[in-house]
């Protein structure tokens, strides 16, 4: 037997629902929540740390659930909770009616330990869409490379729209966060060369030599990359268009430039 | 003076609520809605005729409104509504408050003219998200390629929530659907090279010749493409993944192997 939350009005589940809500309350506690038990599964192999699961009734003795109890630490602390308890706290109806509390992880620049000594990084200046973010974590998880940093980031990743969207490729890729001063100065320092995603001035991408350590910088859909950026790159570039409206999806943009770049390193 | 409706149980406007949200309506009667003074414009850019329009008593006498009055041949009806009649019709409230009633074009394969000899065509097969499709026509406008053909479509092109995430691009590109079948039939019939986007015994994509006239064909997120694509395609490609999860946005997929088609053609 678990122990069992029955009420929507319990102090505890108001409190996760602030948990889902505020990125603040996210910040302070270094907590968050995580909806389904395929990202849960993904959170635990990506090292985050569980303290607790909360259960809906109709899972908690399914194999499902137990295959997942089994990856576990003994200490985490699981708490049956009725549908009404379930849904109140949950993004989804659609989910199998698990959640879990996590610890966040440290995204300092100090923490970032890259895969390969010639790395491959992908920045995202202050990307503000949660499907924009998510398909960019997807796509540095299929790319396999090194790391991604966001920039003067606007949103928390642990905002449950960015898990949903990255369908859990937020636990399963490096994350780093800075303001875009902290994360050039951790580039130099590093002799990382940087590319940015610009709108002119500056040369056709597939012309860059991405065999170095490289990092390619992306700017939001509405305004692109701040000057800062574009006045510190080693090499300002472009995705030649020829189209009506010239308009492409961040991270497709942001896709196109890391293959070409991982295509260059497989020659 | 316009013709003015202002009351939102007005028939007519009852009618374009629903061809708002009925597809088997806009087939029925050949028109679909375009919401934004942008939108509209791209339209008429695009040689879609409009027969009607509706704008706000707060646009209407609007500089913006006249420019796009201009571009409009004189037996376009015009009908001055409310603002409650407007956010009836509408799907966003932040547009300007101008909607037009367009006529569809012609979708069919023989209507297809393309830009170059050499063609360079995107199909998707059976895509579901609005936003997805919105997505891969900025990418196709982007690229300047020369058509887009949706193979089995779900929905159509005209939903309002594909030209609202194609900013417009539903209207710059060359679309064309049918079934797999005919697809495949018309591919063949043209010598036009088919690659098809599969999750397994495929080549690597950047492998490929793409100089000669190649059809790239990618199918859903969820379940790839059908049988009868993969099994009459010239070659199955594949994009290579290196992550946990390995799962990108179709509309990323789509666009790495487009721009690596376009970057050997200008080699």
């Amino acid at each position: 037997m678990f122990k069992q939350i029955t009420s929507p009005q319990n102090s505890f589940i108001k409190e996760l629902v602030q948990l889902k809500e505020k990125s603040r309350l996210r910040k302070k506690t270094n907590t968050f929540l995580i909806e389904g038990l395929r990202e849960i599964s993904l959170a635990i192999k990506g090292g985050y740390e569980i303290t607790t699961i909360l259960a809906d009734a109709s899972i908690i003795y399914q194999e499902d659930f137990e295959t997942l109890h089994r990856l576990l630490s003994s200490e985490v602390e699981i708490i049956e909770i009725s549908n009404e308890v379930y849904k109140k706290i949950a993004l989804r109806d659609s989910t199998e009616g698990v959640l879990a509390i996590a610890k966040s992880k440290d995204l300092s620049l100090e923490s970032i330990q890259f895969k390969h000594k010639n790395p491959l990084i992908l920045i995202a200046e202050a990307p503000e869409k949660p499907g924009n973010i998510g398909a960019i974590l997807r796509t540095v998880d299929a790319a396999g490379i090194d790391a991604v940093f966001i920039a003067n980031p606007k949103t928390d990743i642990y905002n449950p729209n960015i898990i949903r969207s990255s369908v859990g490729c937020v636990f399963t890729t490096t994350i780093a966060t800075g303001t875009t001063s902290e994360i050039i100065y951790f580039l130099k320092s590093k002799e990382i060369k940087m590319y940015g995603a610009a709108l002119t001035a500056a040369v056709e991408y597939q012309t860059i030599d991405f065999k170095e350590p490289s990092a390619i910088i992306v700017g939001t859909e509405a305004t692109g990359l701040s000057d800062e950026w574009l006045n510190n790159t080693t090499q300002n570039i472009i995705i030649p268009m020829r189209g009506t409206i010239d308009s492409m999806n961040v991270s497709v943009s942001a896709a196109i430039i890391i293959f070409e770049a991982i295509r260059q390193r497989n020659v």
